[in-house]
């Protein structure tokens, strides 16, 4: 029978990135203290020769089903080790391709708050496996919380002052402003030799913001995280270098050429857009820069 | 050639609605004082006897292409009228209908703000044709704008004179609360012989908001409408309440048959989640709802 | 401390709807043969009288969290029994409230294809559950599989017998026409004494379609699929149809007043748009019309 | 008053990106031979140094009104112009930033068809300003349209034959195979002192998939459409490389630095997953490419 894929395509450009996306399977995950079941979406490429007309996409769904669908008997131990063994899989069934990207997605549950109730987040993993380099794997998170707007406050801070007179008590108390759901998300590239937890990266994310949200809220609860985003008023860029420094606390061990990215979307309350920061960055650098800056 | 579509499907099943889905066009709409033009998504169904096969597809759209691609040439005078005229339409084209439905939606911009800066809104338009009945056209708006908490504000007010006295300015001032993005939502059944201004509708929605929300806020203006956001707060529940309110007072002499929906959604600063309240009724419940709460 | 959400509202409107959207928690169900972990999407509703101003939507989490949450713990039974759980319990909680609803919303996987691979689905699940009547349950899928268009396949057929004969051969085999995604969709109301398992909707969607969708497909796999949908080509209407018969043969004896929903909407690869069929009745309608067609 | 944003923050980072996104404006673009009202959402962003605590991003949203807001009185040369009098603008007014990006995407409507009918396409357009580099422009299209799949057409011939014999017919004619939805994206980026028409990028897209698909087909062109995606069959791969050729065949002669991207997304209708192939490249890398493949 005619082999279509392997058909010499003359006069052909070979392609960065031939895969599947949007993916969807169960994917399971033993912790220490834990066994965590994930609906995962995947996303997964390989490069492909200019010689070949086709990456014979059905042996990729063969191997994220062997590997994925057999964490439900033996639970893998982490998803970006999960992403990293279908990439390997990946590269050894396609014998042409020199590189293989597996990612995936999930939300993910921890219990929080005062009155305990779960809480969601989104992880995000990702392994990048090639012949000619070391294989790399990656870790994000995003968490969801509140910001409270800093120079909003100083502003109506003076107004009130200016309209009200009492001056000492408007300069001690947290004043009007506004505040708003802001998703900061966290992205580190994890050693050869290290593991990281992903509910570190998520309280890194939680420390950032000027304050977590949760679900069940009674009225004192909810009176102490309103203090709380006021007392801790935050523009976008503080979320961001705030997740920064706290990177660099936890992580700044790992090897220069580690990969960092923080961004924070702020869903501005005032506004029908939104605000965010970013940035973008290695392990070397960020320790660079903070060095400079003492 | 055989038509597969007028086949008689033996011991087969009436349909409500056949149709097609997530359809875009550009639509032309000439108001009193302006030309709008608009990116529509749109919507269209009938209802299919027991004793047909197929709906006729292409028809619907053959009917849609000619009326709303014809707007461009010669604009509409609103959008639900488009509506009507395309059900009008598809209606005539298939003889076997009883019901034609059409409905439209597109993102609209007005002028708003100290700093004048086009704003975004959401019409949404729809028709109903029916053989029997008379026609029936409906508009509907949604506005974003901000909604500070009232509950969360009267809990810190005793919680910070609590702590920190000064019980006299603390009661006549506006208190720290969680505010959040809103995006309020109102659709009402236009009468045979009145035409309504989505305008107007918008201005509904935003004076049911503790506040609208603009694009460009110096300073100054920033501070306003986080004051005003303060003085004004209000629950979800307030916010459809107050737009049905203004709803009677500007439609209250429409016929008592005239449908009404009002819902508002707030992307509560303090939660993961969403709150939303929602009524729907018609002029003439509304009317008497009011009059025994007098 | 002042009750903001007791204050008596004067002039106010009773509002059909007040609660939270949005929610995301994990939901673990014990079915006869396995344990299912799945990612709930939940929103939530009660009804409040126009003397109350606020819905004390604090309570509501505090319900859903205590039951769903617990299920982690101690499985249920199904997520149309956890909806009614939580209904129940924020009917309790609301003693103003008449009527409450729950609605969830989840990805599910099952086993399938000559290759197996987890197949990913939508469950939907609903709980009504008021003073006045008998709660009510309803469990709804959607399943994605393929549809064939049969009309385009009799055109081709005679086109391509007019241009190139061989009408013998070309009238038993199957022709080339468009193919595509479609997504069906059904709802059944489920009786007091009943269960109904969503693997036997799943069943009814995969052989209302052309054919169902697998995850992977092997050169031969693929073929017999292809095959498949040529052979058994079908309208968005015939999907529904289809549906509904089966519907009838599998719970034709629940009561009259059960209500059914399908909908078939394919994304048509001719088009840009979508098509779609749609039918809402109760199990008594259904059988009335099934009994005058035969 | 104090300005909080420019607030001197200690051992900060410099941050890459700061701005706003999801704004949307209404933008009019005058093209040689029409004008276009787009409804545009907008991303803006500049770096920022270590020594600034905020980004004055009320300053962005004012540079963007006054230029998009003034296109409705005076239509912008085109959609990419409009990104880069932005960018400029709001380098203008961040002195303290080194690097401004703005980034439009819209939907845009074509007559196209044997029964014309407004198509659907996508532009999206960006522009990058430094202080110390020239500025970049980049013009992007994304066109919906049809792949068949060739795999499967040889395996189903085979099949087709060893069942049913007419093997001389059979190999002449187009066979049954799976075919779908296909995503066809293009980005360019535009010389200095060129101008590029959307238009010819989208015939790129459209001549580079199995067909292009139209709103109304009637039984006919219907026809046309479902033979002409069969005698064309292509993989994600073969949707790439053609639009890759036709890209150089056009515009070949830009200079060696400008980037191009094409990436092609299959919505499979055999599976409930996508399959894509993606090439990021530049002019030069493209042309040496294609000479040492001749």
């Amino acid at each position: 029978m005619k082999d279509v894929q392997n058909h010499s395509a003359t006069k052909s450009f070979a392609l960065n990135r031939v895969g599947i996306s949007e993916v969807l399977k169960p994917a399971c995950i033993q912790r220490p203290d834990k066994v965590v079941m994930l609906t995962a979406r995947i996303d997964l490429a390989v490069d492909l020769p200019s010689s070949l007309k086709g990456a014979h996409l059905s042996r990729n769904m063969e191997v994220l089903t062997e590997i994925i669908d057999n964490s439900i008997r033996t639970p893998a131990e982490s998803l970006e080790s999960l992403c990293l063994r279908c990439a390997k899989g990946v590269l050894e069934k396609h014998e042409y391709a020199t590189i293989a990207e597996v990612s995936m997605e999930a939300v993910y549950f921890l219990e929080r708050g005062a009155k305990p109730s779960m809480e969601s987040y989104l992880l995000f993993a990702k392994a990048v496996c090639s012949r000619s380099e070391k294989s790399r794997r990656f870790l994000g998170v995003e968490v969801s919380g509140m910001t409270a707007c800093p120079c909003a406050m100083e502003t109506l801070r003076e107004k009130l002052i200016e309209a009200h007179g009492a001056r000492e008590i408007l300069t001690r108390l947290p004043v009007i402003t506004h505040n708003q759901r802001n998703r900061v998300r966290i992205d580190l590239e994890i050693p050869e030799e290290e593991e990281i937890e992903a509910d570190h990266l998520i309280e890194i994310g939680e420390k950032a913001l000027s304050t977590p949200t949760y679900g069940i809220l009674k009225r004192d609860n909810e009176a102490e995280v309103v203090l709380q985003a006021h007392r801790n008023p935050k523009f976008v860029e503080d979320v961001v270098r705030d997740a920064l420094h706290l990177i660099l606390q936890k992580y700044g061990h790992f090897p220069d050429e580690m990969q960092v990215r923080v961004c924070s979307e702020s869903e501005e309350s005032i506004h029908k857009h939104n605000a965010f920061a970013e940035k973008t960055t290695t392990i070397g650098e960020l320790k660079k820069e903070f060095n400079s800056s003492l």
